[in-house]
């Protein structure tokens, strides 16, 4: 018995057969061309695994999407990342050209549940993943489950508020205030061309950080103060085992993942310190598609 | 079969039989004295379970008790409210003195278990407690079982971060900027005494803003501000399907939470806006004892 994967992104499709184990088989990729529509989109889907179907014995297929989305009923809502997805009833419009289950997850769910039961987090009892990006987002494991939340919004921590200050920077989407907005790679960028007139983005600020330029290096010290704020308060809202974190800005380890780990430990109850795992993702880009295909197994 | 539920209070001490429906059979209260020790406290507790052993066939006992705590090996760190109590391993103690299982939970999560399988969250899939009193707790109740988390931390919102500002106010063994700080009944208390001298706590100060004081109303705004980006980082961090709102601060219902659940929804994804439920506790005083009684349930 196979399971489909399918990481649903912005610009690729990637498509992945996987056996019981969660080991990936078969995977193939093509362009998303979401400009094109969703029914474009998912006819293509569905021409893939109607021909993986010929060839093996496939139960059901998971989707790891881009948010927001509800899970429940299968819908996608409107995806910044997929311009023009509006209310996309993506479960149904596939189940009916492929006659198999299909069950639909944030994009960041997906990835916690490859971390926490294959990758970072193997053999915890409790996971919460954490990805800085573009964006932030996360998900949470619990006894190798995946807590998607009553409205498939568990682990949307990048709309925690860290700052409550009325001059807190307001992104679109966001709260003002919102953790995405100060410490996102998107953040970083944005605040080093206000500050430094930094041209590309998040790695150009941690380059000048790396030459030893101080201006650059507080912008990267205050992203990493309002992500220890934000792993601290997840501790003290669900207290996880292990808190895996992964992304694209996580790429600068040294920079960032030590001193992150250093700051959060003291934000933490002193009786936590000691216990506190943080530790970086390693199934990085596969995440997503591994975690979708995990998604009918759970 | 029954089960006795302990609530270690830091002044009484209640002690409740309990039949498999979660029903109160007998109740009965005495001071705590905590002040003479663990020992001293810890033998009253044996003599009115084993007196209670004598005409009940009895299954298991639960502990909620302040925190800081280990559940997992049933030890009592430090918890302000029983001052003197350092390192009390009350799991061994209790057994050894009783011969039955004993189950060791922080207050707040005995109350959560409570109001989310008996009170104002029964029948919903998961649920998120919050107390609001002298200090800020909670619990998390997912599929009717009591998550603890890895040290026993889950629901330690009162340390939540949510104003990082390094002016912002420091409260002993919190971070500074935490959530139980700026909007606990003490915190109100204490800014009601330092801005306008009022002398009798929160009480004080909820009395002169229903009197139409501005600036009493606006201490009470500010709490509840912080308390909605509580709500709101917790929903954004694990999206529960119901928020149960409890503590001596929600007394002043018309004052508190109404205008609380307005400014949460202020703060949510708009996706979530429509479906956020915030009700208030309904056991209240009972809880924490009802939620022991639980525990060994569990």
């Amino acid at each position: 018995m196979y399971t489909i994967g399918i990481d649903l992104g912005g610009t690729n499709l990637r498509i992945g057969l996987f056996n019981e184990k969660g080991e990936i088989i078969n995977e193939q990729s093509r362009p998303t061309e979401a400009e094109k529509g969703p029914e474009y989109t998912i006819t293509n889907m569905a021409e893939a695994i109607n021909d993986l179907k010929t060839q093996y014995n496939i139960k059901a297929v998971g989707i790891g999407s881009p948010g927001p989305l509800f899970p429940n009923t299968g819908i996608i809502i409107e995806p910044p990342n997929l311009p023009g997805w509006v209310n996309v009833p993506i479960v149904d419009l596939l189940e009916e050209k492929i006659d198999l289950p299909v069950k639909l997850e944030n994009d960041a769910n997906a990835a916690a549940l490859a971390e926490a039961t294959l990758g970072a987090g193997k053999g915890a009892s409790s996971v919460f993943f954490v990805t800085v990006s573009t964006g932030i987002g996360g998900g949470y494991v619990l006894g190798g489950q995946l807590v998607s939340g009553a409205q498939g919004n568990c682990g949307e921590i990048g709309n925690m508020i860290v700052n409550p200050s009325p001059d807190a920077y307001h992104g679109p989407g966001l709260n003002k205030g919102a953790l995405e907005g100060l410490a996102s790679g998107t953040a970083i960028g944005r605040i080093g061309k206000e500050r430094l007139n930094i041209p590309n983005g998040a790695q150009g600020v941690f380059q000048l950080a790396e030459q030893g330029n101080q201006q650059a290096q507080e912008i990267v010290d205050e992203a990493i103060n309002y992500l220890a704020i934000g792993l601290a308060n997840i501790v003290h809202t669900v207290n996880p085992e292990v808190i895996v974190i992964g992304g694209g800005v996580m790429k600068s380890k040294d920079l960032i993942l030590k001193p992150l780990i250093e700051k959060t430990r003291e934000y933490v109850y002193p009786s936590l310190k000691e216990s506190l795992v943080i530790k970086p993702a390693v199934l990085d880009q596969k995440a997503g598609l591994v975690g979708a295909g995990l998604l009918p197994q759970r």
